[in-house]
Order: structure tokens, then sequence, then C-alpha cells
């Protein structure tokens, strides 16, 4: 999609959390639209060698505290969630069922379902692993729990997220959040700033 | 060391380089002092379970790109070396000999042995890892290249960077740049504001 920023993410990630609830201002202030990307990272580390940062000794402990401290930074409410990292595919398939609707009232919920999916993680700390738990988060925003029941057993959402997560390394996304303007790649939440300031020299 | 940054770094981390140029500031503004550890991240990966960021497929193009514009970022010169990364151990023998020397003149020189070093890497493209490029900076700072080329043999000095390498996995040191203040890590060239606010806000 031209003229927008591609935000990729996993729902399992705190920095795509944190991202997510920012890249919006940043979106406005250049008129950009944003166009989410649920993906699993699980099924990219296999490709790109890595593993989650909570594995790592000395690294894992860090992460957990960056988590906390980069959330209170930016004035955002954190807790880390008890289970974690989860798997968020129910969640992602809801995600792509959503943004990919015909039917337009669906369609313009997608962005509500991001934020109430991340909210009810990370900071109501619900299990969004659980598709009874995602059924009733899009429910909260409007959207048919029914229609989406049926959506998230149907063959072609559950391709919709593969062929997702394929386009995602094809244009070597490794992490969560990560954004692409332009073809241009910023990885981080920690680098939304910098995204800004490319946009704003109408990008070097 | 009390009201100091301790910076921990390798030589071979372009984050270190970036981090090392930009701590003064910010060590400036609040009257703390830069306690230079330069460590090898070899050796700590091994504990950490880490490899080279530019090992990891996808994540190793990206590393180099955002190398480059994280050093545009801040207006500082990069050039990326054409062997890399390298093994840093002459060079950081040579600061913790500076560093610990009981000759005032020579500890006075250890700021600016550690910033020509890492612009002789990543500025002039000089070979670090080779010991007689290392006596030849620091030769270029004042520092008498006899009495380093003895030191760099010295059983004690060989000691003292094993024995700051086990210092640093001990307090959870697992990247570069890592700076610790009050008890406090930071991760990154890219957590140096963060650094700075916490300070100015009293740490929190």
């Amino acid at each position: 999609m031209s003229n927008s920023i591609e935000f990729y993410f996993d729902f399992s990630s705190p920095y795509g959390y944190l991202g997510a609830q920012r890249i919006k201002e940043v979106a406005d202030k250049h008129n950009r639209v944003i166009d989410w990307h649920p993906v699993l990272l699980g099924a990219i580390f296999k490709v790109s060698g890595q593993a989650p940062l909570v594995n790592f000794p000395l690294k894992g402990d860090y992460a957990i505290m960056d988590f906390q401290r980069s959330a209170r930074e930016v004035g955002l409410p954190y807790a880390h969630p008890e289970n974690f990292p989860i798997g968020a595919v129910a969640a992602s398939r809801a995600v792509w069922w959503a943004k990919e609707n015909t039917e337009r009232t669906i369609q313009s919920k997608t962005t509500d379902l991001v934020q109430a999916i991340f909210k009810a993680y990370y900071v109501d700390g619900q299990d969004i692993s659980n598709a009874e738990v995602v059924l009733n988060i899009a429910d909260g925003v409007g959207l048919d729990k029914a229609v989406l029941t049926d959506a998230l057993q149907d063959q072609a959402v559950k391709d919709r997220l593969k062929s997702a997560v394929s386009a995602a390394i094809e244009k070597k996304v490794f992490g969560s959040p990560m954004m692409i303007v332009d073809g241009e790649s910023f990885w981080g939440n920690d680098r939304i700033e910098q995204l800004d300031r490319w946009l704003t020299r109408g990008g070097w």
C-alpha cells in the first residue's frame, strides 16, 4: 500500500504494543495510514535463527525490566503478563480477517481491534492465546462474535496469516515492531522517533 | 566508582562507538565521570547464548544499514569496516592498562585512547585487531609505545581484561554499549536519551 506505514508486529511483543500505541501520532503528522501486519515471530525466528528475548540468560531479565521502563518513559500502562510469550494465532487471524474484509463496517474496526487485543494482554492480563478471549475482545469493539467464530475456522483466513508471515520474511522482517515506509525499514519501538525524523526530512 | 557512568563496550561494536562519542555530553550535564569498561563480547556471548548481530540472516543486513543510519542521525562519521567484527584484545588491554595506571599522565589519556581507537576503526578503516596498529594509535595520543608494548605482554594486564569480562558478566552485561548508573542498566546507543532523562528525573 503506497502512502502507508506498514507496521509488522507480534501480539506477544511488548515493544509491538508500545509501538502500536505510538505510531498513530507519527502517521497522522505525515498524512500516512497504518497498514497493520500481525505476524508470528515464532515462524520468523525459525528462518532468522533467533529466539525470544526472555529465553536468553542475562538479556532476558534486562528485557523484562526494559519493557516496563520503556512503557513508563512514554506514559503507557504496562503489566508484564504472567504467561509470556504466548502464541497469538487466533488474535492475528482475527486482525487479518477484519482488515481485508469486504464489509466496510468490519474493516473499519481493524485498528480498534489491534489496540484492544494489545490492551487486554499488557494492561488487563487477559490470556489472548485463547480464542474465546479474542472473540470477547472483538465483541467489545463491536464485531460480531458468531461471524468471527466461523471466520477463525475458515481455511482462507488461516492461509492468509500463513501467507502474511511468508511475505514478511520476504521483506526481511525479523522482529516486532518493524515498520516499513517507502521501502525503508525501522525495527523497534525505539526507532519511531527516527522514522518520524526520516519522514520529516523527506527520506534519508 | 560512585558518581560515575560505567560504560561497558566492545571496540567491535558500532553502537559502542556511537555511544562512546555521545555519552560525554550526558555525563557532563549531570556531573558524572565516565568509567570505561572495554570487554570482549565473544566471551560474554558464550555465557549469554548470543552471537554477533551480523551472523543472523535478515537481522544482519538490517544491522549494517542501521549502524550507518544511526551514525547519520547523530551526525557522526561511519564507514563500515571491511573486516568486521574483529577481536579487540590488544585494544582492550591497552585501555585497562592506561585506565588503572599509577602514573597520572598515563591515566589521564584513557578517554583519548578509547576515542582514538574507535575512530581508527570506524572512520579511518584501520585494523585495530592488530597490536601494532593499537600501539601506533596510543603513540598518537601521547602514550609511550615502548612502555605499552611491554604492558601488552604483561600477565597482570592480560589478567585484568579477563577479570573485567567476568565482572561484567556478574553485573549482567550482555551487549555493547551497556551503561550502568546508580545500579540501573541501559543497553544500547539508543538508550542514551533514556539514561539522560532518568538522571534528570533523579532516577526512576
